[in-house]
């Protein structure tokens, strides 16, 4: 057969490996010590009960000739956990349909299979830093790649080139890794850019939970223009622990069309329904089930405790940045803080300095992209005493 | 943006919406008919008891912090899963190691995902009829797409011309929607064929638990050779009714390598990862448990006493045409009927006639490919009092 020869393009996703590498190579030779893990996304609060219990009412209708349920018709989500996801999106004062809804398995899959409905010859923006999957599901789709620097200066959110010609533009807000967050004349600047390319905006919104401010922007179609050049895709692996449950969400607009070489008006929604409908077959119904739970009233209540939880954590981190005087984004409204390395050290060296004098665990800034070489992201998803531990640990190591 | 404009070369995918739509028009204007459903593919039976009490019981450890899970670190699947998939392979006599199992959402996932390892330029041959995903996905991908015919002729069982190249191979045994099933001596003139050409089999073996002849193969690795030239995709969809609740395996052994352009060996497994890695993450934890609880001692049996239910609906099928002297492929090792169209109706015409003059909803076989145009689906999917009424209505329909 023939290889997809765009593979051989990809940069060797070595950032977890080598930090789980150096981390064993360290609790080898220091069997004693215990180390804080503030390096993985990964939540460490449970499932709320609210929405175990939804789940176990939804195995047991598996399970009773009367109420179970095979494929789903459309293969885009329960009817329930759309009008779900529509009142929660209703909260922060958007307005989306229930067919414009479509339920997955997480963010990252559509996310990375949004590429199948690209043209030849795409030329993908993306931020630098960025979450590794956009880039590297576009290199594998054999499109261009070109980016737009985050930095200090800027408060790691970057803005566009109005001289720079983009097909598909990737935003996440709040960020990941540095949890900044784009203000909503920030994303107006982008969204008239959009236009401005006839281009996709793929924005990631899988962290708007943690928002606390109201006049910051939880979602894209919260700007004007937005559901003509906007695709947007959320998730509940953070919004309510789901990273082992597995279930998010994708929006897209009934009025994003693009053009066919032909001339002709498609809309995005029809190419991507049927993209999906030769690869993709709904989510488990019980987990949808789970889902829908999570946005009750009960199921709210319990999951912004566990995100106020994560955010007083953040503020642990925060405050003693702050300090100590060192540079940051995120942490305020989102899980990731996203620190300067301070005397100077790259990111590389951090991450041993941080292990070997605080018994900290994070991860590199130079993972995801040139822009992270001097910096390093922390997370809140530990618990308060281990925080502070490795707070006061980091603040003796830089005595 | 840039739209693949592969997609206008798919063919409308208006089978199951041409059919609602002449379903409906008939009950509307029949309102006292009952209709008996033998169309779609889904099962009807709910999940079995054992496997819904290893469901809950996950659920349950999701909602404890002690036992809650978050990201997988593969996102390949659990040991656990895998370990009782490699047992359910052995218990016919196939070996693979835990880390050639990829647990999955249901084989369409990665039935269809497949393609984004395929290089440019790829020519895919598949059977004709066939499933409509292994067409489409490659269109979608922009490969070209040649066919093998299976026809009355040689039993719906299509087998390779040796003057034909190809990159890429899909077979499906039992098949959907024929309902042949390959002896081990033909999937061995296949091996053989993939290996002149250096290609490679994707063996969709979602039907396996439906053969009742220990001498017909359930997997393609009982052939010889083919370690070195086959993917195969199973699904729980079918075996254990997990339609609703999504799970499956796809095993790709180690040996099975691919040269690139520039003539580097790589593994086909490292490939499939390297996607994966960047377009999925796993499957829920308690739809793991769940599967892992079909391939239990006491799951096995309980499945086992679902698929007799079918596999006897699907004989008073097959004797009813037996007696009317209807060709037919299927029914023995399948929940699918493929019998011919009788009087030399085309399975449209036939589709209509079976639905006025028997009540039954049935699939025609051009929705297929085009060797089914006079081809009819039905399947074992009901209870055994409506197959036995479907097949009355059938018998006094052709009186």
């Amino acid at each position: 057969m023939k290889i997809n020869e765009n593979f051989s393009r990809l940069e060797k996703n070595y950032l977890f490996i080598e930090i789980a590498k150096r981390v064993k190579a360290y609790e080898t030779a220091h069997p004693d010590v215990s180390l804080i893990r503030m390096g993985i996304g990964d939540v460490t609060r449970p499932i709320v009960p609210a929405v175990i219990e939804a789940m176990k009412k939804g195995v047991d209708e598996m399970g009773d000739p009367k109420t179970f349920k095979g494929y789903e018709d459309s293969g885009t989500g329960y009817d329930f956990l759309k009008q779900a996801v529509a009142s929660y999106y209703q909260s922060f004062g958007v307005t989306v349909a229930l067919d414009e809804i479509r339920i997955n398995d997480g963010a990252k899959s559509d996310t990375g299979n949004i590429v199948d409905v690209f043209g030849k010859g795409t030329v993908a923006l993306i931020t630098d830093p960025a979450y590794p999957v956009y880039v590297d599901t576009n290199i594998m789709a054999g499109n261009t790649v070109i980016y737009a620097d985050s930095t200090e200066e800027n408060g790691f959110a970057a803005m566009p080139d109005p001289n720079v010609r983009a097909d598909v533009i990737y935003l996440c807000s709040p960020n990941n890794p540095t949890g900044s967050v784009y203000t909503k004349e920030q994303l107006k600047i982008w969204v008239d850019y959009a236009k401005e390319n006839d281009a996709v905006i793929i924005f990631d919104a899988a962290y708007e939970a943690f928002i606390s401010d109201p006049t910051l922007p939880r979602s894209i179609f919260e700007i004007e223009g937005a559901r003509t050049c906007a695709v947007e895709m959320c998730s509940l692996s953070k919004t309510a622990g789901f990273t082992g449950m597995r279930c998010g969400y994708t929006v897209i607009p009934n009025e994003l069309t693009a053009k066919t070489e032909s001339g002709d008006t498609v809309r995005l929604s029809e190419i991507w329904n049927r993209r999906q409908g030769s690869k993709f077959n709904g989510v488990s119904y019980p987990v949808q089930c789970a889902a829908a739970a999570v946005f009750t009233e009960e199921g709210l209540k319990q999951i912004r405790e566990n995100i106020a939880y994560y955010q007083n954590n953040a503020k642990i981190i925060g405050d003693t940045l702050d300090a100590l005087g060192i540079f940051y984004t995120g942490g305020k409204h989102s899980p990731y803080i996203w620190m300067k390395c301070p005397r100077g050290m790259d990111s590389w060296t951090f991450f041993d300095f941080l292990l070997d004098q605080a018994h900290v665990v994070g991860t590199p800034g130079a993972g995801f992209g040139k822009n992270g070489t001097h910096f390093f992201r922390l997370t809140a998803f530990n618990t308060p005493e281990n925080t502070k531990r490795a707070m006061e640990n980091l603040k003796n190591a830089l005595k």
